[in-house]
């Protein structure tokens, strides 16, 4: 291929195609035609991408013709049915979704620790591990090459943005509310079920979530296990090629606008030191040690959002397991997350596609 | 004794001290005085027990004159400093702060678990565990009976009022700020640090705790742990005789005004099953299990201010460790963290001196 490939960004007017438009205009431009496809409802608009504005199409099966490479973030079910129409097009699908993480025959990629998955994909399709996994596997991926990993367990910290536009909106608009009633009830949250009677629209929650804590993600499986708790057992395994790694996960949102935070206890095979393990993940691709107590550093979602790389702090030796760590880890949730991580393996792809 | 034993409350007018005159009110009634003591700032206040007026006294060594029991509700520093000079008076003390927990001749006790333990005092101080120990330990001492602990991975979501009335002060300060300014500024919380850009004053806080998480509590110790987090460590080991169980915390203050949260993997020497371990907790003293996510049951911290027990919901046996549990547990700071459990400590200490 002699011409740059063009790339389609399905999903374009969402929270995560919004960040997607924003990395492009950012990174270095690898694309000939950037062509952005939403829902019947968004088509029209025109949001800029690479500083000119571009009109988003509906999404039919001809929005991909004359398209290399396109990234899906959409929900499940639009995933599921569209991804394999463009992929039976020779479009690379470079996809978000939950849909096609686990099967076997779909690469599940994470550029700084798996990227010769990639090229393996006979179905045409390569998936994007969830934000959760996201915001800890390039720095659990650099330990465990170092230390050999036996154990996780993982209890997440997750921002309301995981369930997208409306998610946030939801969480601004319980924000605004308890805040603004808080001059005239003091007593607001310290009363049983309060928030219940102040916020009568949870949006897309289980419960309140403005100065709360809500310990459910995602949907039932077996076993009283959310599917977002097992997908981040199933998605390290795959990612890090550890089929009988042990990991539990407990998944709670907070009251948080942007970037999952995570508290991760990991077992290795191997000792470990504070010292040693600082200095691996100061020196991994993807990741920023921040992580000087006494100086006051360590990562909080709000100082994370708009970054890059997972940001990694509270590293201590387990007092009572000399090969185990307890970490305290941040990613955005819509840019390494996903929107990011999505970018990175579409130029991947474009560099096949454009042999030196 | 033929009389009622007197009570001190010494810390009446803090955050705790407010909780547990409430409860006093609420009780059965087995004190003869409750004299209420605090700072000379704070003396002469005339907060209700029981009904009435009571003026506060300050605190002085006259101050517990013919008390039996004294309850401190007061930091550290304080409690180090007056609860020998009370003891050596013959007022036995039951103290909130973390100055005796781990001294080896003061019993650190929760009723529900270890009420024999209250018995040997010699030196008349009794103490009583951390709010965050005390948001798990009834179920996980339920749990131990049966299974036999061997292990606990513990996160914290913190409430704000754990750093007292400055504390929940400054997170409604913070949640007034953010939620009045929604209106004006949609992006609040979508800006890489922009939270500290608006929330100038952090309180108590390490970082701004308004739509953010701060993966900090405590003092810094040997290692990058927290005084917390190794508090959760001991106090765990001395209230359940386990002196070689394996321990690890990660501490971290959520955007909450009352009610702590924890997320715990506990790993037990014997297998257990989801059903029995329900079974045991619905069982248990002092612990609420509330566990049915098809229902959209699971505790969450506003749903449970306010009431005594421990809160128990996503019970899952561990996918991949036949003997391991993970739970979500939430517990009233305040109450059965604090005020509830000093109290219940008190009321042990007066059946005492009240022989049938």
């Amino acid at each position: 291929m002699t011409r740059r490939p063009n790339l389609a960004v399905v999903g374009a007017t969402g929270a995560v195609g919004e960040v997607l438009l924003g990395l492009l205009s950012l990174r270095q431009d690898v694309w000939g035609e950037v062509r952005l496809v939403a829902s019947p409802r968004s088509a029209g608009r025109t949001p800029v991408v690479r500083g000119e504005s571009v009109e988003v199409l509906a999404l039919t099966e001809e929005a991909f013709d004359g398209i290399d490479v396109a990234v899906f973030a959409v929900p499940d079910e639009i995933s599921a049915r569209w991804a394999p129409i463009a992929a039976a097009k020779g479009v690379v699908v470079v996809d978000d979704s939950a849909a096609f993480r686990i099967a076997d025959d779909v690469p599940l990629v994470v550029p700084e620790v798996n990227a010769a998955a990639l090229r393996i994909r006979p179905r045409g399709i390569v998936s994007s591990p969830a934000s959760t996994t996201l915001a800890m596997i390039a720095a659990i991926g650099a330990l465990h090459a170092e230390y050999g990993l036996a154990e996780l367990v993982v209890a997440s910290y997750q921002a309301a943005s995981g369930e997208g536009r409306y998610g946030e909106a939801a969480l601004r608009e319980q924000t605004a509310l308890v805040g603004g009633l808080d001059a005239g009830r003091q007593e607001i949250g310290r009363q049983t079920g309060d928030l219940r009677a102040v916020i009568a629209d949870h949006g897309p929650f289980a419960a309140p979530l403005a100065l709360n804590a809500v310990p459910w993600t995602g949907t039932l499986t077996d076993g009283g296990w959310s599917s977002e708790e097992v997908g981040i057992r199933d998605e390290s395994r795959k990612i890090l090629n550890l089929p009988a790694l042990r990991v539990s996960a407990t998944c709670v949102r907070i009251p948080v606008v942007r970037t999952h935070a995570l508290a991760v206890h990991a077992l290795f095979e191997r000792e470990v030191t504070q010292e040693h393990a600082q200095e691996i993940l100061r020196g991994a691709p993807g990741v920023v040690l921040y992580d000087d107590p006494a100086a006051g550093e360590f990562p909080t979602p709000n100082d994370v959002v708009g970054t890059d790389p997972v940001w990694v702090g509270r590293v201590r030796r387990a007092l009572d397991q000399p090969a185990a760590l307890d970490l305290f880890l941040c990613g955005d949730n819509l840019r390494k997350g996903a929107a990011l991580n999505l970018l990175q393996i579409a130029e991947l792809v474009a560099g096949e596609l454009r042999p030196a």
